[in-house]
């Protein structure tokens, strides 16, 4: 994958429009990787996003450890691994090789790319006043990778049970909407 | 519109996949629509949802003061009226009018529900200790309707600047995911 940094100011771009993510996360020597819809936009710059993990989640462990995670965006090709990592837990065995996900090292945090997403976000959590309540973290994005020869990423976005919406066609009006 | 019932515990699968909304607000005299795509599910049931509405918005001081909003979700037809609400502020005009969207009495809260959208979720604000500093808003869906008619909604997913991803076609895989 030809990943290239993509600046700060434009993360919001690639996750408002509300793809499901694999979130990765490290600690000592574990790591895991995991399927999550339940995120927003916070900020623009610099990047803050909210998410919700499930306290009963290995990665919930990882991420309370560790502060840290990539948050990275599968597309259409992906839906298999999408489906494995979301019905499986890190505590059974590794999940990057069942799904057929290669880790890669990122750059300012412990927790790896994946190379098969034409999105990647590294990610350091902010706040977790959220997370007794809610199991809502807060995070920064520090570095972001794109793959730029993706114009129009088939991503998807979860509809319950395993039925995804597939990213359709773009269209553009005026607006100085940000 | 054919307009019936939703069972809060499937509200989950109509937000999820990221769609812009149109949240409506009412206060007094004053009612107001705008644009949101910073929002994400917290909880199954009862339905929680968070989202992240600016401070300078003419709708913030109508949600501080009803705790109340309806969450409707606009399609491919409405494309126009969500940049038009997103384009102008409610200090300036009714939105309603000036977007072509018209508003209809919601059952439970004061915010109207919009009559050319195919899903309306009425609400009741639960938490205010992330407005402060985020703008973020915890809301409890108290009862949604939607047009069962509409079987694979056109949604909008906002990439930026009036860009946005229709919704493409819905691929199904074996899932034990929620």
């Amino acid at each position: 994958m030809a990943r290239t940094a993509c600046a700060l100011g434009r993360v919001y771009q690639l996750l408002e429009p509300g793809p499901v993510v694999l979130v990765t996360t490290a600690a000592g020597a574990r790591r895991n990787v995991m399927t999550l819809s339940w995120h927003l936009m916070m900020e623009f710059e610099p990047p803050t996003v909210g998410f919700v993990l499930s306290e009963d989640s290995f990665s919930f462990g990882l991420l309370m450890k560790s502060r840290e995670c990539v948050i990275n965006i599968p597309t259409r090709a992906q839906a298999r691994a999408v489906v494995v990592c979301g019905n499986r837990s890190g505590r059974d065995g590794d999940k990057f090789s069942a799904a057929g996900l290669t880790p890669v090292g990122a750059r300012q945090v412990g927790a790896p790319l994946i190379e098969q997403c034409y999105a990647s976000l590294e990610c350091r959590v902010t706040d977790v006043r959220g997370v007794r309540r809610y199991n809502f973290f807060v995070v920064e994005v520090v570095r972001a990778w794109v793959d730029r020869a993706v114009r129009a990423p088939r991503t998807l976005h979860h509809r319950g049970w395993g039925r995804f919406m597939v990213a359709g066609p773009e269209i553009r009006l005026r607006s100085r909407m940000r």
